[in-house]
């Protein structure tokens, strides 16, 4: 009797043609993360269920995996980075130091309703810099988001920003701050539903006047160049504390994020911008693909003051941002800018004269000897079936050579996108091979690499 | 009230010392793996339990974290890459082809017995070749393990290769047959408890009398260069066609193995080694430490005929191996190869004039743009407390200026293992100070790189 071979509803395999390009978007992340300092981190999948449940919201207490343990315990899988995150930072600060800048990427879980066309284990990939409250954490935030969508080979894109100070302080001035949570939900869908609409759902349900919604709709018509959204701010501000301190920060922002070469193609204020989570406190930011604002934002992340206060009495403030991989992931593949591949390895070599393995081991060794990944066919099949095999795994080179060629001391070096072909010596050393594969694949070289 | 952070039971989390080297050795395996052309993918963490239970041993089945999920499905936590890999290839045959490599390095849950220091998650770096049964793929095996141990910064290792048909002909001879899996786990334990004690399992555990014992032990003593290990297996394995099959197999894998360069230091015949696991049916690969060779092997793996039985009819060969990453991290650490760090950008700049934050942003995205990593301090306190931050962390290199410096644009560049420093011109452009980086890095790169 055999199991059908089969994943759990709302999990999925990955196969080559999807992991590879989930890889190297994950090590891009890897890359610039760590050309800012941010060192990586791993927690465990299972955390004590105590730890988990009341971080998040309602929702995500429900969708949580939990079960009792072989020990009796009470545990649950992890359902973002964020709450382990905190438990680490609370549970090893003083070991850590701040500032302490740190990444992760991994898996969490959540037994999401799948009509929604969500998965049940994604990947999340996090940076956040704990303990400092310096403006300069902020500005690297979205650096490190600018440098990362060049990284990507993207670079129609909008990183987003306000402070939820501007906000909070024109709330305090209409004297909304007691209905602000649902005043700001009302807010955060004017992109998706229009200001008519938000400015119903804010008398309706945030329990606004029409006059005070419509002021807090004003903050929706500024926009233009920075300077200008940042005058435009200072009348709306004046009189508030909170207000004040959150535009002069905002300034501070535009002028480092600028001083650092980020133009106004790719960096705008957004004052209407408030992001649902609740405990974000300062600057707020979202990252939108020019070419596909329809997905939504691609990277997003603020400034939260006290991410440790649910186990530990001392207070750390943090910054940082998620990475959306599945998102991003999409996109790219619409935008055309990830390549449909299933090989890591970008040379391919036929095994063709079953006598001479020894002879194409040589060959596949000193290939790769030269920095350049090749895969040897493991058995001895007809040319036609191989190279089928290499056209079909998105090879860009195949190196060929039958009992002929070895005998000269020469290989064909094929290029299977332009069908052409060239013969280069190997003996008595693979240099020629080497720079004809090489040749073929620089002009192939993808902007994203 | 707070709650007490804590994890759970057996499981750790990784800080940024012990997960800098953790995700280097990781990069290492995928940068080999891929250079021969196999490709990641990824499966669920959890799945449906009847994928899980009877496929491991009765050890593994007690071990599995298991749970009834939100649909009332019976699900488990996956304990080794094994069995989702059959599941995998059952499942997605058709579309991914012959030969089919594949790596996946993800985490593995068992609920083991702490108390013999083991955890109870745990990483596994598995690569195979699914779908052929040519020598090719054997000699691949051993090639990338050689590879990823040079590529380590490890020089002094050995590949120990058997193939299991020597074994099963010289019990077959023996007419042993019937007790070959108490036989083999008796010979699997010559290494730590000696041949008399070995001996005297066969005896008594395995019922095989004295002579039969000894006939099995004179595997054991044929050693010496590979040459005259095969010589001296021929009269042993002469009349059993399984013997003569293994031995002619082992034949090509060394004359393979020789051609690709590996030399006699790193890769020896030692036809006494079986591994227990029941389903290896040829090549068996076991990789030691020269200079630690108590902990055992570093990286195993071997031949399969039938991965997807359970699943499908169609039979599937495969071969491959497992690199035991905490296992080989332990090692480097003791051995002196992988350098204690905390930070993953070389370069510390202080943050040294409150006012100038726009100036230090320019220098660390000029340092960045050269393709160097750079933290930027993010608060303006004192230089010798930044110094203090940097030089805990491990920063190679840090870069100071203030207001003066500014002014005349030039930073002070600090070499902070050898206490030396200098200044370098940043006007009109960085070069001088990149080179001046650079410099000091060229003198500290790590052999793991």
């Amino acid at each position: 009797m055999t199991i059908q071979p089969r994943t759990l509803k709302g999990f999925r395999d990955y196969l080559p043609d999807e992991m590879i390009p989930r890889e190297r978007l994950m090590e891009t992340a890897r890359r610039v993360y760590r050309s800012y300092g941010f060192s990586p981190i791993d927690t465990p999948a299972l955390e004590y269920l105590e730890i988990l449940t009341g971080k998040g919201s309602e929702e995500t207490d429900r969708q949580l995996y939990r079960f009792e343990d072989h020990g009796g315990r009470q545990v649950g899988m992890r359902f973002d980075l964020t709450v382990p995150l905190a438990r680490f930072v609370a549970q090893h600060i003083n070991k850590l130091g701040v500032p302490f800048k740190r990444y992760h990427i991994a898996p969490v879980w959540r037994g999401e309703n799948t009509q929604r066309g969500r998965y049940r284990e994604f990947f999340q990939c996090d940076f956040d810099t704990i303990g400092t409250l310096s403006v300069s954490a902020d500005i690297e935030m979205v650096l490190v988001i600018y440098d990362l969508m060049r990284a990507l080979g993207i670079e129609k894109f909008t990183i987003r920003v306000n402070n939820r100070q501007i906000l909070n302080g024109l709330l305090e001035k209409l004297e909304l701050t007691d209905q602000s949570t649902a005043v700001l939900r009302a807010l955060d869908k004017l992109a998706k539903i229009g200001s008519d609409k938000v400015m119903e759902e804010m008398v309706q349900a945030a329990g606004a006047t029409r006059e005070q919604a419509e002021q807090v709709l004003q903050l929706s018509e500024l926009s233009g160049v920075n300077r200008d959204v940042l005058s435009g701010l200072a009348p709306l501000m004046a009189g508030s504390q909170t207000g004040e301190s959150g535009l002069c920060r905002l300034e501070e922002l535009v002028e480092g994020i600028e001083a650092a070469g980020v133009g106004q193609d790719n960096f705008c204020l957004d004052v209407s911008i408030a992001r649902g989570l609740d405990y974000y406190t300062g600057t707020i930011v979202e990252t939108f693909l020019d070419d596909l604002p329809s997905i939504g934002s691609v990277c997003s992340g603020g400034r939260y003051d006290n991410l440790t206060g649910v186990y530990t009495k001392q207070q750390l403030p943090g910054v940082g941002a998620s990475l959306g991989l599945d998102r991003l992931l999409a996109a790219m593949g619409e935008l055309g800018l990830s390549e449909p591949t299933r090989t890591t390895a970008p040379v391919f070599l036929a095994y063709f004269d079953a006598d001479r393995l020894p002879d194409y081991l040589r060959l596949a060794g000193g290939i790769r000897a030269a920095g350049i990944g090749v895969e040897l066919y493991p058995d001895p099949k007809k040319l036609a079936a191989q190279l089928k095999y290499a056209s079909a795994r998105g090879f860009r080179v195949a190196v060929i050579a039958g009992p002929d060629e070895l005998q000269r001391g020469v290989c064909q070096v094929k290029d299977l996108a332009a069908r052409t072909s060239e013969e280069f010596g190997t003996c008595p050393a693979l240099d020629p091979l080497v720079d004809g594969i090489r040749q073929i694949l620089e002009k192939h070289e993808s902007p994203a690499g």
